[in-house]
């Protein structure tokens, strides 16, 4: 009998939820643990806070992470937060129970700029343990910098990248409706940016991967936070929206040389987005582009890219890694018996 | 100082000639040898033979394959056929040779289905050498394969996989115009399609590798070709083709389970071709597609990712790969010293 892959999911907020989900449906994993400090969650039935049909699961969540990582698990599914020094504790301690760790932390996607002892510390830990760790999802992890990678392939020469993701938001959780800032004045919005609970959060480590990836001498990446202001009214099913307030963000990042840019990425996330699609543009011999029409979904697509994950983090080698590492892909569900 | 990557040319047409321009862009890249046995390229300067502005080289071009694999490249690039019963002799060759592989040879790129003993041979004698090789190119290698399984990577569940690719052959090379049978009539084209000297080779391959990967249990895999008619006179800077003469291929390959279709592959690559483009559409959850306007130019980017491959082929483990397991990318050239 094949052994199945055994996983703890760390953080149960919407991500980790749909993470859940989607890893019931994979018959070679068995979720063996959850980890959430919530008060709310703690102690009931995993499949019950999740809202899954098929509810009760037999698997408690648990605030106690030590008792439940020392399950020793092969993969941990860590999304609890997106800043890396918060999360480092948590990662650290995921590495020593000797499991694998697929991270949504979106500073973990590429943490060597800003983070260079960081991603010391935890690639050294990983080595000492034997596993391997990797911060990925959509958006860092995918559209703007793995994909732009990936397409660099076909290219002989590259002078500039640009990467492009219009989001509607209309019809995503209301956690992230609020996130972006949707319904707030100008003036509230620029006072959240100030305070640093209005962003997007992994541009500059797409900027970083890409810069690295394809050999673009990037030696400053800049980043700006503007709001999206709605020029009509818009209503979704959490909130309503009126012309002149936020809609959400508007977030550009720039990788320069020497104040040449090099490196374009522009994030429009806000409800009601005309046109929403993630478009890459690689400059150079030759041009070329791609676009996905309608663009990833945000929600889901982060949950796919974690659990497709799953199957190349296990099979790399010990250490910290990235996306541009991994052979990214699809993992398949094996049949039901 | 840092050592360079010692590379061997395999086979100087129209892609092995680009391929060498390519490397020979590459700081980190020594060209040490090439190999044909035409008597026009033997004897004289890989450079001139190639055309390169910056010629001499000092490289000769020896039809003595033995003599010039002796040397021990670190990598051998190989492009002398599309068939890989035709160059499994020159393959173990540059194995036994303690070289790495990268060839596009078409049939190479996902070998298993159609020669099971001859992908096992390749990648027992990769391991007992050391050494790894992955057939690759644009198509396969690439935009039908490589790319549908990158986006993958976002998906939840994948229940149909469909890859098209319509390329205009107007400005291509002399030899793929001919190939594909433009300004033959219908009634040779489809005589030639008998014989075997007109067809696009790889997309069984593509659906083999993209079944596989993205878990689709495909079972049969079938292919048609079809000369495209062209409805209006075309005039190329090589030939002309007439209202109702073959203007190039069209062909399908189709993955099947039990008779239902899981993937379908459509190549339409002809002198005039309108809107160009490659297209991947993954129905499933979520459906998802994406786009490269006027699609990716097939010279250019078989040499693209191809000497992009050098840096992943040389740090893969031993044995038969395929674009399917390794992290394709961009090779940045070193800056100029």
């Amino acid at each position: 009998m094949k052994k199945k892959i055994r996983a703890i999911q760390y953080g149960i907020g919407p991500i980790g939820a749909s993470i859940v989900k989607l890893l019931r449906e994979k018959q070679s994993i068995e979720i063996i643990g959850a980890i959430d400090t919530d008060p709310a969650k703690v102690g009931r039935d995993l499949g019950e806070v999740v809202g899954a049909s098929d509810a009760p699961w037999g698997v408690k969540v648990s605030a106690d992470a030590a008792e439940v990582l020392g399950l020793a698990a092969d993969v941990v599914m860590h999304t609890t937060s997106s800043s890396l020094p918060k999360v480092m504790d948590q990662l650290l301690a995921c590495l020593e129970a000797e499991s694998c760790v697929v991270s949504t932390c979106e500073e973990l996607s590429y943490p060597y700029r800003t983070y260079p002892e960081l991603s010391a510390k935890l690639d050294t830990a990983a080595k000492e343990w034997g596993v391997a760790l990797v911060g990925t999802g959509v958006n860092p992890g995918f559209v703007m910098d793995k994909l732009a990678i990936t397409l660099g392939a076909v290219s002989q020469r590259i002078d500039h990248a640009k990467a492009l993701r219009i989001v509607d938001a209309s019809k995503r959780r209301l956690p992230l409706q609020k996130k972006i800032g949707a319904g707030l004045s100008v003036e509230e919005f620029r006072a959240r940016v100030k305070e640093g609970t209005i962003k997007h959060v992994g541009l500059p480590e797409s900027v970083a991967m890409v810069a690295d990836s394809l050999g673009l001498a990037v030696d400053e990446i800049t980043e700006t936070i503007e709001p999206k202001v709605a020029t009509e009214k818009v209503v979704t099913e959490f909130l309503s929206v009126e012309p002149g307030q936020a809609a959400g963000v508007h977030q550009i990042a720039r990788g320069l040389a020497g104040g040449k840019e090099l490196i374009y990425m522009e994030l429009q996330m806000y409800v009601g987005a005309k046109d929403p699609a993630d478009t890459i543009t690689l400059t150079g011999h030759p041009n070329i582009s791609l676009t996905i029409p309608g663009g990833s979904h945000g929600d889901i697509a982060t949950a796919s890219v974690a659990v497709n994950s799953i199957p190349v983090i296990l099979s790399s080698p010990a250490g910290l890694r990235t996306s541009r590492d991994l052979p990214i892909g699809f993992f398949a569900p094996t049949a039901k018996p």
